[in-house]
């Protein structure tokens, strides 16, 4: 560990000289006189506090010939209007809350980037706050949602390990749509958006059996709606095809937010004692199967140049972004994150302008997946 | 698609019945009274609205025993205070704000993780923003923040392509940590804490010309300044050792934050013409070492059971989440992002209760890195 003061810490700098420095520099010469009050403001160009704060509120409050007066002159000054001051008094104050349930999930962080994206399109703040895989760190997100007094909110809860009174008090306070998986006591007044896990589960097994052993499950560690809905699709889908379900023994395995390190230790040692090495693993989601994978190279279960049947085969579900990075790349299907978070932002705005009013019927939309063909199964 | 009333979808859902239900409903019978605005809350527990207005800005500002009458009064109701008008007049905001360059990225989560769980251990509120990759979004961030009237920044800057104007903005009007990687001018008064790229370069650099051929380098796409560091760490370490330096010929692919793509295309490339096929590549980051290994294993390049040097080699910087999963498991220098990030929470608080004030020398803070020996180097 090093503690430098900079002085210090330039010799051994390495920039590329005048890069930006000259832009800079150009910048620097045309600064606007910085504006730090609204009182400051007024007297900078000649109009009354109370219209100025009249126009930061809605500036369609005020006559037009005023509002071209303002505009003109903010482009002549550094002024940064407060953010609470002009939201306070607002019935609408521009804010989307957004809860994850865990940050370093790339599904999540699609999902995130594509909401995001949405949020900024609609010209709407959007506020992130991570569960990092723990209920009183969600609850504590919804209180400070709900005292930003956010718009709405569209959030993906832990599940089974989820405050049933912060889901509700969130949902009897703000227009709220969940994504990716349900919280277990859905409240009536909630929206939701995620994949038809029913559909996703019913391509990947019927492709699997299709061209090889039928699938034995590996199901996902925390019990979210999304692990029981695959796993109440893939049992209604084996029996459908007349197929003995099964599932891989977890033996106790500490449930984890780590699916991959789940997934590598639980396998390691089934491989250890020769279980499963020629099945096919059906994984309830991609990060487990990225796990899995490192399990069964460590102990060489894929042999691309031996091509007798049966061998070793694993699938997944979501389509991660570095699922065809893998190893063999990982067969899989894929979860749609832009159409699911646009879809989200589309019907929270239609709650939040009360095109569809808190107490009418609640809306569910969800996408089907489509089959991602790789190597490993 | 399908888009379901609740009451058509609710036949097909598969929640375990009852679960949290119980919960609920015993809350559901002990629920407080629902109080909206100060003003109610001021005739409900008999305290004066301004009264209440200066506990909600600072609870040391009333006496201690209307303080207790507030406070006993406050656990009988359910009152949640206005985050923006408490806010509004007071010094510290208790916000944080956060920029990260891009979102897909599992170290800049890892990093975003360890600085929300420091911030919620000094009762700060975290707003992150990123930049989506894009120096437009990342100058809104900074117009967001400064709206915001936050007490202080911590940035991962974009680099080469941030605004230097907004940077410099940011830098002049906030107390402002910046991690990761420095912007290419670096604004006078601004800290950084990060990796020493010089100590972790020659770490693994080292330790691959002591095990097999000297490595060429693999750059990264966008240039910040841990590209150009790294590249300069590679060159300077080259020299002491006697080596050539040599880098991976790029041939014009176009730039992007997508590192795994990158690497994998340029590579596929490079090895379908049978160039670098028995070469040593050390990778800027692991993310370009996940494109890479994957390239080298789409032609066959890894072979474990033809152990006759000289054998292909691939080596990163960052011991990214995933890097021990890829197969072979990568060999890396690891950054430690949870001590980074506690950090530059602990400069900006000094900063923030100015114990070290704004034009005091900037204080500079790096880590060194630790060699992590796995299968593919």
């Amino acid at each position: 560990m090093m503690l430098l003061l900079r002085s210090l810490a330039r010799a051994s700098m390495t920039f590329r000289p005048g890069m930006g420095a000259a832009k800079d520099g150009g910048r620097r010469a045309m600064r606007k006189p910085k504006i730090n009050t609204m009182e400051e403001l007024s007297s900078a160009i000649s109009v009354s506090r109370p219209t100025l704060s009249r126009y930061f509120q809605d500036p369609e409050s005020v006559r037009s010939s005023t509002r071209t007066k303002i505009e003109t002159a903010l482009q002549r000054v550094d002024y940064v209007p407060n953010f609470f001051a002009t939201r306070m008094n607002r019935k609408a104050t521009g804010l989307i809350g957004v809860i994850i349930p865990y940050l370093n999930d790339l599904f999540y962080t699609s999902l995130l980037e594509a909401i995001e994206r949405a949020a900024i399109a609609a010209d709407y703040t959007v506020i992130t706050q991570s569960s990092h895989g723990d209920a009183a760190l969600e609850a504590r997100a919804v209180e400070k949602l709900l005292s930003m007094n956010a718009d709405g909110a569209i959030v993906a809860p832990l599940g089974a390990s989820s405050d049933p009174a912060a889901i509700e008090r969130l949902s009897a306070n703000l227009p709220l749509v969940f994504v990716d998986s349900r919280p277990i006591s859905m409240p009536d007044n909630a929206d939701f958006v995620g994949t038809d896990n029913r559909q996703s589960i019913r391509l990947i097994v019927e492709y699997l059996c299709r061209t090889g052993p039928a699938p034995v499950f590996l199901r996902m560690p925390r019990l979210n709606s999304n692990s029981q809905e695959r796993e109440a699709a893939y049992l209604r889908e084996m029996e459908r095809l007349g197929h003995e379900p099964a599932f891989v023994e977890a033996g106790g395995q500490q449930d984890s937010w780590d699916f991959e390190g789940f997934a590598y230790e639980l396998l390691d040692r089934h491989f250890s004692h020769g279980t499963y090495t020629k099945a096919t693993i059906l994984c309830a989601n991609d990060r487990l199967a990225i796990g899995a994978i490192r399990a069964a190279n460590r102990h060489r279960l894929f042999r691309p140049d031996a091509r007798e049947a049966p061998a070793l085969r694993i699938a997944g579900h979501d389509d991660h972004p570095l699922s065809r990075y893998m190893t063999p790349p990982l067969t899989t299907v894929s979860q749609d994150a832009p159409a699911i978070a646009n879809a989200a932002m589309r019907m929270l705005m239609q709650r939040v302008r009360a095109d569809a009013p808190r107490d009418a019927s609640a809306m569910e939309q969800t996408f089907e997946a489509a089959l991602r063909l790789r190597d490993s199964a």
